[in-house]
Parts: C-alpha cells; structure tokens; sequence
C-alpha cells in the first residue's frame, strides 16, 4: 500500500496519472478536461465503450461516476500524507448516452477547509460527491453519488 | 437499437456472448462460471484489473455488479422479445480485493414467474440483484444493489 509515487508529481503530470496509472481507467480513453484544487472535470469516449446496441455501455458510465474523487483528492490534498478510499458509489441511469460523456465534481471552499481541519486533527475525513454525467448536448445520461474517505497514509 | 443477434444465440453461445460482446467488458478478462436459467455466476480476473496500489480497481468492480442483469436476462428470459436495461447500480466496498472476485446471482423461482406474468400482461418488469462479491477465500470485497428492467424490445 506505499506506493506514494502520485505524491511526489508535479502538478502538471496529474492528469496524465489519473489517465494511465490504472490500467482499467486507461483503457477507456478518459481524459481530464481541467483539474485544479477543489474542481476535476473528466471525459469519456463514447468510441471504444459502445454496447451492443452502440451506446455506452453502463459499466463505463460507473467508471466515470467513480474516478473523480481520486482526481479532486490528487488536486486538492497531499499525496505525501494522504490516500482516498472509495467507500461506495452508485449511479443511477436516466437515458442511453449516444455521445462521449463527461462529469464534473467540485469541493466548495468550506468543504474543502472543513476536510483540511479534520484530517488535521483526526488524521481522516470523508466527503461526498454528487454529480451529473451529461452527454455533448448537456442533456444528464446519468446521476452519481460517491463516498471517498481520506486518511493518513501508512 | 435492434440488433438482436444475441436473440438467437443458442445457450452454449451465451457466456461467450456476455464475456465477449461488450469490448470495455471484453478488455476485463471477466469470465462466465455458470449460467442457467435463473442464475449467473462470473468470475472478474486480478490480473490487468489493479489499481495503484496493486488490488482490484473499484471501477472493475462496478463493472462486476452490473453484469450479472445482462447474463440472468440472456439465461431466464426471451432475448428476440425483450430487452434488458440497468437503471440504477450502487455498490458498497468493504475490503480491498487482493485476488479474482467472484459475483452470483439468483432469482428464485417465484420471483422468475412475477417476471414472466409481468411481460406477459404489461409488456415489463422490473427485478432487483442484491449480492455479494467475494474474493478467492470467500471474504466479501463488496455489496451491490443493481435495479433493472424488461421490456419488450422495439
């Protein structure tokens, strides 16, 4: 569990980790649209994760619902330190996305601060994201909500 | 959406079907254990699955909660008919999954039928696979929850 690799990147090669490091991630194609502190944006080619019927397929679209917190936590918090933890995730599907899809998931400032305060003086937080995966037209494909922990590192 | 190739497969074809027919599920490796009418069991391979830190991807895992509908729909119901969509997926982990996960199952006999009469009366249904995924050793790596409906096919 000490691979503190992602901890010592520049902020300039995040995206490219959140990208590659997993090879199940990389073989989807996802790509970081803009990652900063307290904000990640990601895409998923709808070329390659198609279903039988030519849509995405579901699996992908729970991918894209999951691979958020890892980016908002490499962003926003110390990989030296620290590590998420995804505790739950689910999705719930609204239509077949027939385009790529993207997801945006951000930490207001308070819930970033209140997360800073406690692994401070806990040494873990958690927090919750809740966000849309929408398709090129805006239109919402699904609805997510993820449960992250962070916690000291070993 | 009318391609109903998987309609007139014969039963040997379809594990090969649901390991084989989506590429994203294809690229996990996941293979089908057992499929008969009523029951679904799959086995998602480690190997190519890790993560940073060497256990199974979450994302691989949602992948392996959300199969199982597709497999218990092709080896229960009538694929030229019907059609199945996953409308909500949502999974808890547990543990890290250091080996190959295993996922099953079932719908009781009782359940099959409410399904069938719903088909036959309404045109759809809806059924709902809670289940366990287990590593190797049988401790459980996750809780899933996977809402789906059939319906007949357009």
């Amino acid at each position: 569990m000490a691979d503190k690799t992602w901890g010592r990147l520049d902020p300039e090669d995040l995206p490219k980790f959140v990208e590659e490091a997993i090879p199940a991630i990389k073989r989807t194609g996802i790509k970081v649209l803009e990652m900063r502190s307290g904000y990640a944006s990601l895409r998923m080619p709808l070329a390659g994760n198609e279903n039988h019927i030519g849509t995405m397929y579901a699996g992908v679209l729970l991918t894209l619902a999951e691979v958020p917190g890892g980016a908002l936590f490499l962003s926003t918090f110390d990989a030296t330190k620290y590590v998420p933890i995804v505790k739950a995730v689910e999705v719930r599907f609204k239509r077949p996305a027939t385009t790529d899809v993207t997801i945006t998931a951000e930490l207001t400032p308070e819930e970033g601060e209140r997360i800073h305060q406690e692994l401070g003086s806990r040494g873990k937080s958690e927090f919750v994201l809740e966000c849309e995966l929408k398709d090129v037209k805006g239109e919402v494909v699904a609805l997510s909500r993820a449960d992250y922990q962070i916690r000291k590192s070993d």
